[in-house]
């Protein structure tokens, strides 16, 4: 090994910041690409935002970007709960994609549908999962005759999460369709919640019609857990401007 | 934006060293996967190297590595001249995977062979393309339903690069013949050239027969470009071995 000394370390500076529809962490589907209709634009920050610095990536449709998990306490574990096990099998933090990692680095492939260069330099991005305010450091193309392996074996989450079913209830329908945005604010609502965003310990409980709250674009979606039978479904009771 | 400090910065600690069979930068195959033949494995560091840690992951085909290219300048540049484009065109720094990005944040994907924790952590790694040394940041499970899309466009480099025919002269061969290692060193050596590693503006200049060198393990690969008609070959004329 030609160098590795035992306290070496580099810092970071972000290149830009994502804007989204997440204003918390709660609720944002585990992986990118699993709710398209969320709004999402990374502004890039100076001395970054130099319009050359993107020239050519419009020929490519998905991004690879790599941010911190500023939200993130910097401890880390060795082992970690992934909520697809639900919540109460551990693996190695390395074997999952916990925000409990060393260095806090995330990686989330997105689709870039739009590049401004009017001012700076902003993205349009589509299937983005990153909380409002997320530090970027790094964009890179992605290259799909290097990168797309299809029958890559997968461990403890071979396959997409399933999908669970979303109703509306008539209240929370009147309200979207006060909005210019009702649409696309529907849409996000439903691919959010179909991911199932309860706590892993709580998915299991079918007894429970708690009332869980859960923040989009700039409303509070207050929804509950319904049984029919064997399936739950989640309803959607609410929907109302939220307070900072 | 909820939080975007102007001179906001991370800082990362390596989790590991590459150990691999590319003691230098030069000749490594521009992507990884393209060379199979090359040995590589990743031991983590102290406190990182826990099995814990690690737990799981055997059951991943592949991983994504984050990488700090540390053998390259902290300055940065807007536009880049990708070797894929005859290093005569520029693009966006962020359109291509060029070492000379803000943060020196690299990316790459690996196979997985093994894992040995009976003293700390080694993964054994496939197709790795990281020169021997190099500080790893995070590693990360590659989730094929969410990260493999064959149809990605990917701009200036939508396919692998064609390969080079590769001969080696008897010279060559009968050091080859000597050493233990001989299958997979002749392998590496093929899979390397074969991707043309003369800089870009030499691949054009078909009449030079300029005696390249290369270092790959121990040893100090002699290489020249041989014309036929309109191809060009690239022939090993001599496998010596290396002193630092």
């Amino acid at each position: 090994m030609d160098d590795a000394p035992n306290n070496e370390h580099f810092t970071l500076t972000p290149i830009g910041h994502v804007v989204s529809d997440y204003p918390d962490k709660f609720g944002i589907p585990r992986q990118p690409g699993l709710a398209p209709a969320a709004n999402a634009r990374l502004v890039l920050t100076a001395p970054y935002n130099d319009p050359l610095a993107v020239r050519g990536l419009a020929d490519f449709s998905h991004l690879w970007l790599s941010f911190i998990f500023h939200h993130s306490p910097e401890r880390w574990s060795p082992l970690v709960r992934p909520p697809r096990l639900g919540g109460n099998k551990k693996v190695g933090v390395f074997a999952s994609r916990s925000t409990h990692r060393p260095n806090r680095l995330g990686l989330s492939l997105v689709k870039l549908v739009g590049i401004d260069t009017q001012h700076g330099v902003t993205l349009q991005l589509q299937g983005c999962d990153l909380v409002s305010g997320t530090p970027v450091v790094d964009i890179k193309p992605y290259l799909p005759w290097a990168e797309a392996h299809p029958n890559a074996q997968a461990g403890f989450a071979p396959e997409t999460p399933s999908l669970m079913a979303v109703t509306f209830h008539p209240a929370a329908l009147a309200s979207l369709a006060q909005r210019q945005d009702s649409a696309t604010l529907l849409a996000l609502i439903e691919q959010v919640l179909s991911q199932d965003p309860r706590p892993a310990y709580k998915q299991k409980d079918s007894d429970s019609d708690r009332l869980y709250g859960l923040r989009l674009r700039d409303v509070d979606v207050k929804f509950c857990p319904r049984q029919n039978g064997e399936a739950t479904t989640l309803e959607v009771m609410a929907i109302e401007p939220y307070a900072e």
